[in-house]
């Protein structure tokens, strides 16, 4: 069995949308952030980061992993899923991973910060990283346009890139004229591991007009820029 | 034999510092990002998003990988060195690759922008990613204290950070009381390969005295802000 330490963000719904479309067993265990969990000392133990998601393989002498796309390559190697074993398959799907973790994710995240996390508001940051992330999603659009998927079938790239797009609006990053991005981010909410995997640990909608539970998310999400 | 396109940057010398930790034949490619070689078609072809290093492997039908943590992993596997085969070490390497990936490199990359790029002086982003990129070198320092590298024995992992952790007065990021750290950035320091590949494509340094040689090196960096 896997245990999922996790929080309903990007980085934690990559492992849980993961989780279920390969229908490995898995107990997920929710992390509240704006209590902090994520520094207490248990947590630091399994990632001295102190950062969701954070799974334990109980099959597999509790090997425990953190960095969500670290989790994603084991995930997919543990079941022979979701990434091809052959160089150039795999690499694709490393590649397109990678360019999730040090692009997509820190673009939008940093969007965010500065959008909506931040008390002071600074429009050159803002539009920085609002900028910076509509370039990257131009970069996927395009190469979309001849590909079904990322790789060659849908894979772990896709889901890791699926989960941060997806939520273009709360970054206020449009994906407007983007018509192959479009019908990639459609056709992966088709899928229902997906839209189950986002429901994880339990159910947040970003757009969610309950201003108490809102202003309890921001809370959480300020933790990332106070250490 | 391997073709790496590239550029004097913390992102280009993981690759070329593997490559010589690996004593694989290759030729460097020089990149001119000031003259924004990186954004012509036949460079988009190797990688859509514009961005250096690549590598060519013509001994592998010409496989082509961008990313350098894609390129990091491509180079281990193809050589069974610098990352462990069993899989609890092989994913102690990649979390503290994806760590680098999401972290350390976007983290001090931002901190570069903000701080030597963009014309206009935002004091409270340069803080925000000069406080995250100390708190990252803090999370590094602490895993130190009880580890020799990064992982079991030196690798990939190693190379990725290093690379980035080396370059810490240019993002005006102190390493002060950090001895775990310093003792790890300074072991590094001793290996030939490591030094040799940060000479690559040629050699640079970042406290250049020669304000014609940093004006055409920031005019480069200025191309990562532009698009």
């Amino acid at each position: 069995m896997i245990k999922l330490y996790t929080a309903p963000t990007p980085n934690g719904w990559k492992a849980s949308v993961a989780l279920e479309e390969l229908g490995l067993p898995y107990e997920a265990i929710a992390i509240n952030l704006s209590e902090q969990e994520q520094k207490k000392p248990e947590f630091l133990k399994m990632n001295p980061n102190g950062r969701i998601p954070v799974i334990v393989d109980t099959e597999a002498d509790n090997l425990t992993i953190f960095e969500s796309g670290a989790i994603l390559i084991y995930l997919a190697e543990k079941t022979g899923k979701l990434m091809p074993s052959d160089t150039k398959g795999r690499m694709e799907v490393i590649e397109w991973l990678m360019f999730q973790m040090g692009g997509v994710g820190p673009m939008m995240g940093q969007a965010n910060v500065f959008s909506r996390y931040m008390e002071e508001k600074i429009p050159t940051a803002i539009s920085r990283y609002q900028n910076e992330g509509r370039r990257l999603f131009e970069v996927l659009n395009g190469h979309l346009a001849n590909h079904e998927y990322l790789a060659d079938d849908y894979s772990i790239a896709d889901i890791a890139n699926w989960c941060w797009v997806k939520t273009h609006k709360w970054s206020g990053i449009s994906i407007e004229g983007l018509d192959h991005l479009q019908r990639w981010v459609n056709a992966i909410y088709q899928r229902p591991a997906a839209v189950k995997g986002t429901k994880i640990p339990y159910e947040r909608r970003l757009d969610d007009t309950d201003e108490k539970k809102q202003a309890a998310f921001i809370k959480g999400a300020q933790t990332m820029i106070t250490r």
